[in-house]
């Protein structure tokens, strides 16, 4: 059986603005080969209710699941939950058990439970809450689409939440092999190598190091033996220990 | 008149594979900035040649520009050049232009100018190159496609031959301003703020430094004088120098 796939839609004009480098995805893109869910795509759109929608319908057709990141906090351009309930025609409203989860930590806390910070509660009709551990304010997952924050730390924490709900596939095996020669020097063996080798992918990425060019030559597959065997090949072919 | 919109496709399976963390699109996002054209997507897909061919074709149809990033290289998982080809159904060969550029490079350096080398040469028929002071090998624009390197140093040497080409509108101008209160203690009066300076956009930015909520406001737009007043107006409600 084909491992799940999966795309991961960033929200948020900071990244598009060059302000803020995006980590959230790299972070998910890790956690997702770890458990054997095919990342297919990643997507960056800015904090605009049609650009979203369109995002999201796009993405939650295409794939098994859809994670995204960012723009359910408490401030006016924070409009994705509505534009989540917009995409899958649900009504949205606050909802009694993730107001009563955030009374009672901002209570606890004597922190004001705002009209702002209630703009948190606001959860589509028919989703199911995602555990927030850091800062209590849920994520969401309605239908195939994991709606989380854009804070590291909070994504981080929902992550760790919704991945055991999620059924993977056979985890993403890798192995990497570094050597000192430019891409244009192994690639016509590579090729012929990855012909040999169907069961793996056989990726090239090359680099430059005090002046001098390397490639890093890395086999991806789901089968440990079908790794190994394609290292071998390609240190015998290339010189030096996987 | 608006400033020019624009797209960044990144084409590589490392990046979804979560072992390369992206950075040519944060990189072009801030330049991008600079020069006054308005990024409104990020795009990552696979080395795979039906995926690379159709987000060339949504985003080149959407966007005033596209930039690719990655996939050129000499190795047989280096597709795009072939992908962005078959996108705008143009053929595609290896160019003498683009040759002797690179027979030239490789001659001084005593490196043999191969099969897999010369791969890097094939260029879709009416494009133009772009400068690759790096490693020569040219990167390319077809129609408001312009496909470069993934290698960072390479694709930053690309982005700088390409940029003067285009023509952007107003640089967007920003300031920021750093609040040590959590974000949804700000929400409310921001919001007001925001709908009183429909000239400018603001963005929050929630941050946790030891174990203390902060908030970064930011104010961007095109005109000085209204970003100026934006943030004035931020700085006497919440205190504290811009």
């Amino acid at each position: 059986m084909p491992n799940p796939t999966a795309a991961i839609l960033v929200i948020g004009d900071e990244i598009l603005s060059g302000r803020t480098r995006e980590g959230n995805a790299h972070f998910l893109a890790q956690e997702l080969a770890r458990v054997g869910v095919d990342l297919r795509e990643i997507r960056v759109v800015p904090d605009d209710h049609a650009a979203i929608v369109a995002a999201v319908n796009a993405l939650r057709a295409g794939h098994d699941h859809l994670f995204t990141s960012g723009g359910i906090g408490p401030t006016h351009d924070d409009i994705t939950a509505d534009a989540v309930a917009a995409a899958f025609g649900a009504a949205i409203g606050v909802r009694d058990d993730a107001r009563a989860l955030m009374a009672a930590h901002y209570d606890k806390r004597g922190v004001e439970f705002n009209e702002s910070r209630m703009r948190m509660a606001r959860i589509p009709d028919g989703a199911d809450l995602i555990d927030n551990p850091v800062s209590i304010a849920p994520g969401f997952t309605i239908g195939n689409v994991h709606v989380m924050a854009g804070v590291p730390q909070v994504f981080q924490a929902m992550v760790a939440s919704v991945l055991p709900r999620i059924t993977g596939g056979r985890p993403l095996l890798s192995q990497s092999l570094r050597v000192m020669r430019p891409e244009g020097e192994v690639a016509g063996r590579l090729g012929e190598l990855a012909a040999a080798h169907p069961g793996v992918s056989m990726g090239s990425y090359p680099f430059v190091q005090d002046g001098a060019y390397g490639t890093n030559l890395v086999v991806r597959g789901p089968e440990a033996e079908a790794v190994s065997a394609a290292m071998t090949a390609l240190a015998d072919a290339f010189g030096g220990p996987a």
